[in-house]
């Protein structure tokens, strides 16, 4: 007992295991501090005790050996009091083709049009200025950081989330930033002011034969960061397509206080019915939140054929609103209220065993 | 820079965020040694390397900071080669009643007939010997570590399996050890041996007034291990109904070379329609594995009424095979070539992103 002991205090075991501790220093040089991470907490969330106060209520129950506290670390956040409860959000199912300034003009008026049903946050799909095609990831990409004429398709979203006083999800579009190529979304508040940009993380690399085989990577290159934001409609965490695939990424967002996750996706025909309505009902439902997707319409002609199917997705894990492939707009009402209904009735919070298992966030880990 | 440098390296840091090395400490003193882990990796296993060479066809895709094998500390294990590739499973839907002789009974008859029909592999429902309830299960209890005339339902499995020369998962029963009562599945190898003993981890205590309030703590005590165990028909990760909820268990299973997790399962008129294949089917898309569930058959008379619906779900998340709620018994085949194929067409493994999320595995962390 004593060598099986000490030999997890070596280094070796240590370095071996990769405690966060040892993670935390060598990314906190390469890269923590060169991006400035988005704010989590601004001043009007700081308060966020009394909406999360019922969720104590089966805290007793559990041994306190289980430590739930200790299943996430750092330990998840209490969920933030948000702006408003209830609000309307419109899903923007739009066709994409190869004239750019054509479907600026399309997803500005799709936006109008959900705006004008009364949607205060609007998401449009992956890859809507642009064919999703490697070939024209590059030629179609803009430089959002530089603006302007050099990112026309993000100035409309800003001009057009300022005039209509709305939180937009971006969808995605390739950015060029200095030789490289993201998917990016961006995230703009009613203001019209650039909130949050979301690098794809995990980048489309798939190979069914005889289905379906791209890699993304051959000219994207991947994000660096989870981006999750606060926004007038909520704290939103926001991941593209294959994002999705990776619970991890959910469950951090849900550690960090999200209320909704947004996630622009072209699934195809062979992963979209097996897979789109899945895994965004079982984020929703393993995470007790929302989950809004919204994809590009389908167009049987183009080189990659997208699924459809843009759902919201309640915190049971519920399809609340969808759609088919065709271009739609959908328009569904959020309510918040109902994430802490769900968590007193299942209080997966309080129940998790984290003697037994702990996801680290290790960007924030490392910023505490 | 350096003060939150310095910050990072603090004892007090380490301590508020539980960090794997010193969780490992507690843990490790406080039980860990007291209960002997079953041994996961026996001699058969030990040369894997083979079956798990296709993973690495993505390896060089990914950049090398994303550090996929540190999604999951310690890092996850390959694949072990399965002792076979193909069998047949039978899921035994069965009723249960207040009667616990013709319940064994029932449940013997049940796994003959699925033997019969060729499984090699035969799982029960969750409380197959008992009614579920918080009455009856102090009252049904069985000290299962006595066996013999104290345990007349684990008895019969262990008798059977050694008859039929097949591999069971014994559904669950109430033990009895010592003052304490736990819901626990037992496994049986093809010889009679009792293999592993999971007690359930995560107690059933949910609220959906006017729908479904029960709450297991009252007489059950939570086990404190994660149950993996090398079968005759593969590496088997066990869980007991509430236990699907919980992601985590799932993913560790996985990261331990898990082929298949079984489930018995009783979800209710509530919870069964709304969680119940999502859930499995969530679990074996995300980890790439088989999922198998077996419910109870559905008593409208009973105090707590079962939804049925047992399944088994391959690794794409696709259900092979399921069942209404009457009795039955579901023979289907399982393939573990699919976890290779799938893994090369979707190679989840290779794309995540440890520089962002690590999933603890804290015990097989501290026996390491």
């Amino acid at each position: 007992m004593k060598a099986a002991l000490s030999s997890l205090l070596t280094s070796k075991s240590l370095s071996l295991h990769h405690s966060p501790s040892s993670l935390s220093r060598s990314i906190f040089h390469s890269k923590f501090l060169s991006t400035p991470p988005i704010s989590l907490y601004p001043k009007h969330h700081a308060n966020s005790t009394n909406f999360s106060r019922i969720h104590t209520a089966f805290a007793p129950i559990m041994a306190a050996s289980y430590k739930p506290e200790q299943a996430r670390a750092p330990p998840a956040l209490p969920l933030p009091t948000p702006p408003l409860t209830k609000f309307k959000i419109g899903l923007c199912q739009i066709s994409v083709t190869p004239d750019k300034p054509r479907n600026i003009a399309h997803a500005r008026k799709a936006i109008e049009e959900a705006a004008s049903k009364g949607a205060q946050l609007v998401l449009l799909p992956e890859i809507w200025n642009s064919p999703y095609s490697n070939d024209c990831f590059p030629v179609y990409a803009e430089d959002i950081d530089a603006g302007g004429d050099a990112s026309p398709s993000t100035a409309m979203l800003s001009e057009v989330s300022r005039l209509l006083k709305i939180t937009i999800v971006g969808g995605s579009i390739p950015e060029r930033s200095g030789d490289r190529v993201y998917n990016t979304c961006c995230v703009f508040g009613t203001n019209g002011e650039l909130k949050a940009k979301h690098r794809k993380v995990h980048l489309f690399d798939i190979d069914i034969p005889g289905k379906i085989t791209f890699i993304e990577s051959k000219t994207l290159t991947a994000g660096e960061t989870p981006t999750i934001v606060d926004t007038d409609v909520g704290r939103i965490g926001i991941g593209i397509c294959y994002d999705l695939r990776f619970q991890e990424l959910a469950m951090i967002y849900a550690a960090r206080g999200a209320h909704l996750l947004c996630y622009p996706g072209a699934f195809n025909m062979t992963t979209g019915p097996l897979h789109w309505e899945l895994l965004q009902r079982a984020r929703a439902a393993d995470n007790q939140l929302y989950v809004a997707t919204c994809s590009p319409a389908r167009d049987a002609g183009a080189g990659y054929v997208a699924w459809g199917h843009s759902t919201l997705v309640g915190p049971f894990g519920e399809v609340l609103a969808t759609t088919e492939h065709e271009e739609a707009i959908i328009i569904a009402e959020v309510d918040y209220s109902l994430i802490e209904l769900r968590r007193t009735n299942l209080p997966l919070l309080k129940q998790r065993r984290g003697d037994l298992y702990q996801l680290v966030d290790v960007q924030r880990l490392n910023s505490q």
